[in-house]
């Protein structure tokens, strides 16, 4: 195992990290931002450098100060959370050459799966079923030529994009013009490449994931799915594992799809394959994400398996301590999460400083923050500040354990919203109590 | 299910039973002395009742103070938590005159089980192994002659006691008179009941408890064994589930003599069997505990059973859900008391108003408590202020995990102490890591 590892991130994962760093006996490096000073990570972490001003390309996103703080720090390893620069083969690459592991997937692999058009060849030549798409379009006459072969309804999709960013929802053919204007122009600002492809878009339908974990031995496994399919603008709100939408079979049937297009690429460590379930059962390759995922506890609590531990002896070396057959989906849990924003200001992010945070407690029920009384929620990040998980033997018990422990939940601050009633709400709703929803969930409830 | 249960209790044990009222649908009534109105439970409750001033017997031990609360509020069962009323057959009684369910064992099984010399004799019909022991002895005489047939070291035991309290070690004859009169007046002070009986010393020793759950249905099973070596003066500290020192064969032996034991006297509801486990792998019987108790998290840790709902259900008429051939102990799970005691000084309470509390969070830990910032720890009830719970698939991971646990733990306040540290050292000792300790460890560490 890694003497020092250095965590390149912030927030909730950073603590996640330095907690799994802490439980296989390693030392944990924080860095912070000049606004992330006071934060939990750097209490909680045996060593804290500070990597530059609050916004992130002067920090979480610099490489060479983060570069600069492994090497000050003597870090042998860097775990990069997700987000900033977890996708990065550059930042990976740079790493590997100071003698330091970067703990993820071969650059190269990053590199392949991270362009969201090329992961969608490779998938597809690897077996898995891909929607009707294009290749990059580069004009707005290239992407009508490409829309007659795709069809509507169809997405306009940054290559670069990725977490449901830089996706255009085109119904018909006199909108496309514009919205491939704008998508260009989004991937550009967000990602700093403006190319997109266009892909056959799926309504109504369900986004299930699928985690895999591979070693550098050449073995992969699946962990089962999670149902992500409440999400607002294409950005998860509550997820949950397993899917109310999928059977023994068509688990089997999608893992080992899963496992066979990283197999094919050559992935290493954990990752997630997500798809498009439809009505009728089919489900489509979307993108690959070679990193930690927001909603990964839901997976370790059906499954019994430390996501970030296994990452951290993947890195290492270590060949994977799971076979397939030994994995079982174990009842139900269910993660949501919560966001300093303000559902009566259009999700609003609101910044400010936490003077109550009493987290849910109790059996079954895990609290993944790092937050507490007193700490700031800075303005120049994401706004998911908590994320509650419950589990129980079946789904209904773990909508009620998820009910009690948001209602016991008390986290806010002067001028500040964060979603636990919302969410809360969300949980009474009697088409997701059925497990009957689709991604156009929220968006029906306006 | 119960419309509407008053949870006759305080501190963690009222907020877990009104987590479980609310997780299986039922209203839950807090009731509170003047020094708890401003407490967890009353916020979490879904109505409160102000029973008394703080002194217990004005208020928690109060028994016409508490039905009147569970009449006025119409409350159609009553769960009684530990410690309190939650062993006082009469108060059982009483609520059953008022059509009331008592969540508990039948009255008349209690009553017996209650007083440890019939417990013992009942147990030891039921084909139990118990320790050599005498009947009640009411004079300094009487013991000297029953400590003749009992051997030495022995210890001389109150008949109403329990959960540790009560009992005197008496190591030679010259020791057991004076022993003896303290002893009876500890019993008198303690349970209003001077009675007190000889029983057989094992030393060295761990204490070993064997968790029952039997309906009214007359099925009963056991859910393995809980270690709760680590004492201090007879009260446990840290508890642990499976048992280092138990295998398969063993947990099955001690668990069917639990479950005769308990059908043998029609048992109803959860209960405790405590075993002493001696050096040659032999168990006696030293009494039953007939409520949940503190450490019941380890064991819904390691079996997925929800202690506490299954409480409710079996109170509200309903079989068994599990049976014995289900019962698996899965992994590990550790838990460590924090009272608010002060062990440089003798471990005195330190009552007080915290200040900070940030609990410990992230994967498999669980945290169990009545405790936020602000609380006020009364100096009038027990000092255990909170429970930190730790799974993992093995022990050395469970403790691995228990100690990034109580690193990241902040709870106190001014002029109070918490055994936090006091803790977390314990986990480094050698003889606990190696799971070779017995139940004089704390003893011997000074």
């Amino acid at each position: 195992m890694f003497d020092t590892i250095l965590v390149a991130n912030r927030g909730e994962i950073a603590v996640r990290v330095i907690r799994a760093c802490h439980e296989v006996g390693a030392r944990a490096v924080a860095v912070y931002s000049t606004a992330d000073a006071d934060s939990a990570a750097v209490r909680l972490a045996d060593e804290a450098v500070h990597i530059g001003g609050p916004p992130a390309r002067e920090s979480y996103l610099n490489i060479p100060n983060v570069v600069g703080a492994a090497i000050k720090s003597g870090a042998d390893a860097v775990h990069p959370g997700y987000g900033f620069l977890s996708e990065d083969p550059w930042f990976a690459e740079i790493l590997t050459e100071h003698g330091i592991t970067f703990i993820g997937p071969p650059p190269g692999v990053m590199e392949q799966l991270g362009d969201k058009a090329t992961a969608r060849s490779l998938m597809a030549a690897a077996g898995l079923p891909t929607l009707p798409g294009s290749a990059p379009v580069a004009t707005a006459e290239e992407a009508a030529d490409a829309a007659r072969e795709v069809g509507f309804p169809l997405m306009i999709k940054a290559s670069a994009g990725g977490g449901g960013r830089g996706i255009t929802v085109v119904d018909a053919p006199g909108d496309l013009e514009s919205a491939f204007r704008r998508t260009r122009d989004d991937a550009q600002m967000l990602f700093g490449d403006p190319t997109v492809y266009l892909e056959r878009r799926v309504d109504p339908a369900r986004h299930i994931e699928v985690q895999i974990v591979c070693d550098d031995h050449g073995h992969g496994v699946h962990l089962g799915e999670r149902d992500c399919s409440v999400q607002r603008r294409n950005q998860k709100l509550v997820e949950e594992s397993p899917s109310p939408a999928v059977d023994e079979e068509l688990r089997a049937r999608m893992g080992e799809a899963a496992v066979a297009g990283a197999l094919a690429v050559g992935y290493r460590g954990v990752g997630t394959m997500e798809f498009l379930l439809d009505e009728s059962g089919e489900f489509w390759f979307m993108e690959c994400n070679t990193r930690i995922q927001v909603e990964h506890p839901v997976t370790e609590m059906v499954t019994d398996v430390d996501l970030v531990a296994e990452q951290l002896r993947i890195a290492a070396g270590e060949p994977l301590s799971i076979r397939q057959s030994d994995v079982r989906l174990r009842g139900h849990a269910i993660e949501c999460r919560l966001n300093a924003e303000d559902p009566a200001r259009g999700f609003a992010p609101t910044p400010g400083r936490l003077d109550v945070c009493t987290p849910p407690g109790g059996p079954w029920v895990r609290f993944d923050s790092h937050c507490e009384v007193g700490s700031v929620v800075p303005p120049h990040y994401d706004s998911m500040i908590a994320k509650v998980i419950a589990w129980a033997p079946d789904r209904p018990a773990a909508l009620a354990r998820m009910a009690r422990a948001l209602d016991e939940t008390r986290i806010g601050g002067p001028g500040m919203a964060v979603l636990t009633d919302f969410q809360r709400e969300l949980l009474d709703d009697p088409r997701f109590r059925r497990g009957e929803h689709d991604t156009g969930l929220l968006a029906s409830r306006g």
